[in-house]
């Protein structure tokens, strides 16, 4: 599976009012983008207050310890990833020549190791490889020479090459910046005299937040008691190329990303752009839960193919562990989806899934189907085949474990068994409202938008 | 929320290998029938191993504990409700004067109080008000009195009233019975020589079993080294009247109820009997996750209005809480489901559910969904309004508690705030596939199929 | 190391008031008595409360808890021994013809297999091993021919063969018995209004209570709103031999034996005697902590060789796990205690111990000493050899494992590496105040004094 | 209760083979140094390997995770004090321009305000208030300029003021250093070809190693593949200072300090100073559990009077905590020390205590020895009057909370409740064998050594 490495959220009272309550509500809109470790920090009058631990939002909170987390300014973020031996789990705050600082990041930044080397040789240590920890030097060498905390800022990340959504908060401050290309999202929000920063808009819902704008590839938003503050074309060489997989695989459908773009709709409109292109004559189209499922839709409605559900989801299961007997050989897919005998029996179905990685999921889901009484399968595939690994922060393998990379449609649809494959033409996306050109599509076409 | 009591399971290896390992990945399966507790007991050769706690099965099992679970025969459980002060959690182990007795249930003993005082005047003692300890003391009293368990079983399950599907351990036999009206689900499955017990089919999927049929109301089947042997009738005053709601909401949709109707093309089914009983007209048919989809399907089905995705759901939530604040109140669905606005935005909806219990849910949803930006709302319910509580084992709350018992229809539309409410009316169930005459309605109906 | 069994703890407050903050601070007292699990539970106007655990004191209870233990009347326990498959906890509680009945325990019933064969074959089932278990099933039996509790206790334990200090709670009465040997003690203690049972006395300095009397060998106490009542002589065949091992180990220095018997100065009296009997040339005494500083207390008082500390304990080592390299192998006894070699070093050593059961500490001890520097080590045990285990409730192994049962005092003095070796002789304890023949001392004799 | 902040081991195999084991078991032996939290970390061929967590010893490693530390350099931590915000545990590890750099650290440093100002006003980011991290920082900082490690932790050092016993582990050298002082101890063992510090001698016993000499004040000594090298002098402006509150309170009765003087002896020395400084007729003496004891013995050599035991401690209370009822207020003391009644009733008693802090234990200690019956307590105190608060990273409370800044002596005879008073005089400690013109005597007396 394809994980992304971080959600980010940020928020500030005007009124002085506490800010945590919302925070942990919208962190479990984000949960999705980062299962092992949660934080938050808040700032109350100058002095930190935190709660953050490994686990879910659910299991790192409680009544008594968010109770705690008095303060009008706070930051909040959900992250993948093992910890590093001094476990520090972000938010990462930190003091330095102003006071403290917390930082919350979303991204990667690719020349980490010669920025760390250069910040070496001044005499910084590193407790972790942690790219925000990193980032926080820059930004207190750069603030030994200015006085302002948006300016240091500015410096430090004008230094920075990759990808990054940050959010920092200083003891009277909270500064959101995006790289240039936008690769990962970030969002503004406010309800009443309260601003958020989130990495998706979905995270507004539930704290009844209205969506206002996202903060602009390459911009800088400052929140202080002298209002907010835009910065735009801050980090300068703006080149808008926010990742495309966003609406294929990592946003909620109920998140908007480009400043307005409904990710739901978004995947309708790869469905029915993914019929047109790779049509299939069926009794019924069937999702891939959860992802698949609005591709699937889509598929339907341009198709008339039927939409029904032929696969149920376990939500008991979580972190589990599988057992093999020396009878039979258990999947974790297999605890995790069933096949519904009931709805795909004797029938031929469109499968659509939002892309094939390894392959194996594919194979064990198409294994499930038919075993499940289906007369053929036909998979669909509602992106383009994945050939290259992300450098901007998320956790897709190496080529050498795509399977796209290794083999040709027709040895995939083989290897996973399907009655037909097909997949998402790279163009397609500009029919379904989504710019090719105004994206980064390197996972699908190589060519990695800093680079070219 | 409505909820079930418990799930059971039972294997049974005839060439002597290990069960716990399909055990544990069944529970799996039924884990929506129990999440409070939850355990497994084998027979290793008359010597009984047991792993049993409170929480779900990926927190109670590892591989450690799950490797210690040897023996061919075995019993599994998950279960509600709050445990007693000596903290048995079930399947309940006792010994008695024929060796060892393990015993897992679903159901609930009308006459406990009745029984339970007459063993008490015989010197009974009882360390749980569990109605499987009850019925444990009545098997060992009647065991004292015969060579063969299947007949104590038989002696003490003859005085019972009320709903109950068991299955019994002893060093030898693994035996599973019904009560007369086969009130809750109990069927039997096999792969290769072993052959297994679980409270629904959609268990025998995940562990590879072929579905064979169900344990029949007032039936008993044993299983011990002689084969598997059926006493038809054993209970007497046969009638088959198996609980209507595990259609409606209970079971999972990939199980197969009375010996074979699919519950997801019953589900289906309804949704279109819902439709004709109770047409709309509007955009889109959305249904309330996870139990609405398939009735929605259905209604979508048989009136052509495109079906769609209009609730996304949180999968990450779990046990959790919520906090509200001075601004604003938090509602637990709020965290749990979010509209999706891209869907509903501007559109009338159909919003299908299985049901409405206190009405609480339902308003809070259509509030979401018109937060959501949705033009109107008509909310359709796939089963007639609840009005009498369940006597029979499930979680129902009282009637003063049911708002179908204190509102008119046209009350409770406008308490929910939909712009029309329609029931599906107990007859469209025949005409679904599920036989009125043949099933317990008593919470629709208020008939207790044992009291007319 | 030798263990016993259980400790337990009764308490009622003739004004109504809550006890179990009483009995919490109590049961530290009588920790050492079985530190695997711990219990309270309470009854608050027949309604029971409970909070029972795994572990101490310590662990299983905290604020929250503890708070809910609303009630007059309580019965607490600190147990040794795994738990059964359904680990109940002691005290155990259960439901009966006459409502509710608690029950903590502290001793063996050596006709434990005949009278549960004899329950069973009237029909009763068991959910453990537990002693306790089995006499609450006959006290429910007896219960049912009776309208007295203290009835049905007396006629439920005239069956009983072996040794038993019980407190039982009904929901008005707490009645307290000893078996007619008396083996296990169980004293009675009061503050202002309030009775207390425990194990030792010790309990009662800590709640402020006054040590009144014991439950006398073959008593019953029963203590309701009318007040305390005595039933001497209650079960018959009265012939004291309460355990002379607990002088020896079992009990706390500060706790009073046999009615107003000073454990502290009856070991300081054994010291005394162990010199008389098997005196020593040396620098210093010094004792095993912590059991046998007492007595070297005394040995030191008689032969006028200074008392020394030789010893070190390390209070933080709880529970461990020792771990062997290639190079060395750890011993556990290292790492709870350190030789002093400040002390010892040069210097012949006279150490006391209470008993030798394996004869490995012993060796280690001496080991340690010696590479302290010490000239020579005479070791001094204050009890006769340990030659039969005990049928009374105490962890002793069984003979093959007593090292005194297969080598001559000789050979065990070569074993451990002492430079001489002396046991108490049996009738020095009649010297020091402990009259033989009133007590039992069958792990020394193998005079079994229900068997005589 | 005056607490030390931190104990330190290090270890260096020059076979290359695991060290682990060894400074889990001697972490044992320092865990009264600190008892909050606790760690290992391991160079395995550059490679770290870390184990860190709140907690004791015995609850932070086990099996599984003891045995991931592989490596033939390691350092280990046990620490007091709350934990910061991103909590990190000692050891602290972190990267810097030369590889890892792992440092453990007991002691204070008085100037750490300015050297962190100097620091951040390079740019320097800072995650906990630790004073590890700051040096850590200066390390790296002088690292910079020089391809000496030991260089870099002088450069550093020299620029320290205060009490610091340091041991640093890089990626193939073990260095330890300790301030011109000598403040905290740190002493060095030898088994075989492997090599340790640690900040008591007691745990080289456990590990069996022999005690070789102690980091000298102001010394720095390098383990490499090049062998032990030392660095005499190496801090400069020598001039040592031993804190003498090692000898009354925080060392172990076995550790050896000043380069091998035993802590033991010298208790038992001034506690037959305390006898001619202070003088009392009694019955008996007796210490308290555990610092008290070694005094109480030498008084008792002194004196003349009779050692006993007059207080028995309870070993299992650990973390706890108290709750008062409406008829009685818990002490904590009382749970965890009971008086033995046996012993001290009708006697005349000293109580020997190694000093008064607050006033509250010692007043609780002779409520409890009176009310067990004592005639008379005279309370001898092995110390001179507290006075001042310590500036070398020990947790002695401010003077407004020392009992003996507030009172004369007979006010704190009448406030605690003694029939007399008497403390040591600091030139007992002289004839004792300390010499107080050698040691850091500033608690009693207000001389703090580098501030003359």
């Amino acid at each position: 599976m394809i994980q992304e490495e971080c959600g980010v959220m940020g928020a500030y009272d005007f009124d002085g009012k506490d800010v945590a309550t919302d925070l942990y509500h919208g962190l479990y809109s984000i949960q999705h983008r980062g299962q092992e470790s949660c934080g938050i920090v808040t700032n109350e009058y100058v002095r930190l207050n935190a709660v953050k631990g490994a686990g879910l939002v659910n299991e790192v909170f409680n009544k008594e310890n968010l109770a705690t987390l008095k303060g009008n300014i706070g930051v909040g973020h959900v992250r993948y990833g093992a910890t590093d031996i001094n476990e520090a789990v972000p938010p990462i705050v930190s003091r330095y020549c102003k006071g403290t600082m917390t930082l919350a990041m979303n991204g990667f930044i690719k020349n980490y190791d010669e920025l760390r080397i250069e910040l070496e040789q001044r005499g910084a240590i590193f407790q972790s490889s942690s790219h925000a920890e990193m980032i926080m030097n820059m930004i207190a060498v750069a603030r030994t020479k200015t006085h302002s905390a948006e300016e240091a800022v500015l410096t430090a990340i004008k230094r920075l090459e990759g990808a990054y959504s940050i959010v920092v908060m200083s003891p009277r401050k909270l500064i959101a910046v995006r790289d240039p290309y936008g690769f990962r999202p970030l969002s503004v929000g406010k309800r009443g005299n309260r601003y958020f920063f989130s990495s998706e808009t979905a995270a507004f819902d539930v704290i009844r937040a209205e969506r206002l704008f996202d903060v602009k590839p390459g911009e800088l938003i400052k929140i202080d008691d002298g209002g907010v503050t835009h910065f735009a074309d801050a980090v300068g060489k703006i080149k808008p190329a926010p990742c495309i997989f966003e609406y294929v695989y990592f946003a909620r459908p109920d998140s908007y990303l480009d400043d307005g773009t409904s990710v739901y709709r978004t995947r309708v409109a790869i469905g029915k752009e993914l019929y047109k292109a790779c049509p299939a004559e069926a009794d019924m189209v069937v999702g891939v839960p959860d992802s698949g499922l609005h591709f699937a839709l889509g598929y339907s409605y341009a198709s008339g193919i039927p939409y029904g559900v032929g696969l149920v989801k376990n939500s008991y299961v979580g972190r589990t562990f599988i057992r093999d007997t020396d009878e039979i050989r258990y999947e974790a897919v297999s605890i995790k989806l069933n096949a519904l005998r009931g709805a795909v029996e004797g029938k031929t179905i469109v499968l659509v899934d939002d892309s094939i990685v390894r392959g194996t999921t594919s194979a064990n889901l198409i294994k499930l189907i038919k075993d499940g009484g289906a007369k053929a399968v036909h998979m669909r595939i509602a992106s383009p085949p994945f050939l290259w690994r992300c450098k901007y922060g998320t956790d897709i393998p190496d080529r050498e474990h795509l399977i796209a990379a290794r083999m040709s449609c027709e040895e995939i649809r083989a290897h996973v068994g399907a009655d037909s494959l097909g997949y998402l033409p790279v163009d397609a996306f500009d029919r379904a409202g989504v710019k090719v050109s105004e994206h980064c599509t390197a996972c699908f076409t190589g060519k990695y938008p800093d680079e070219q």
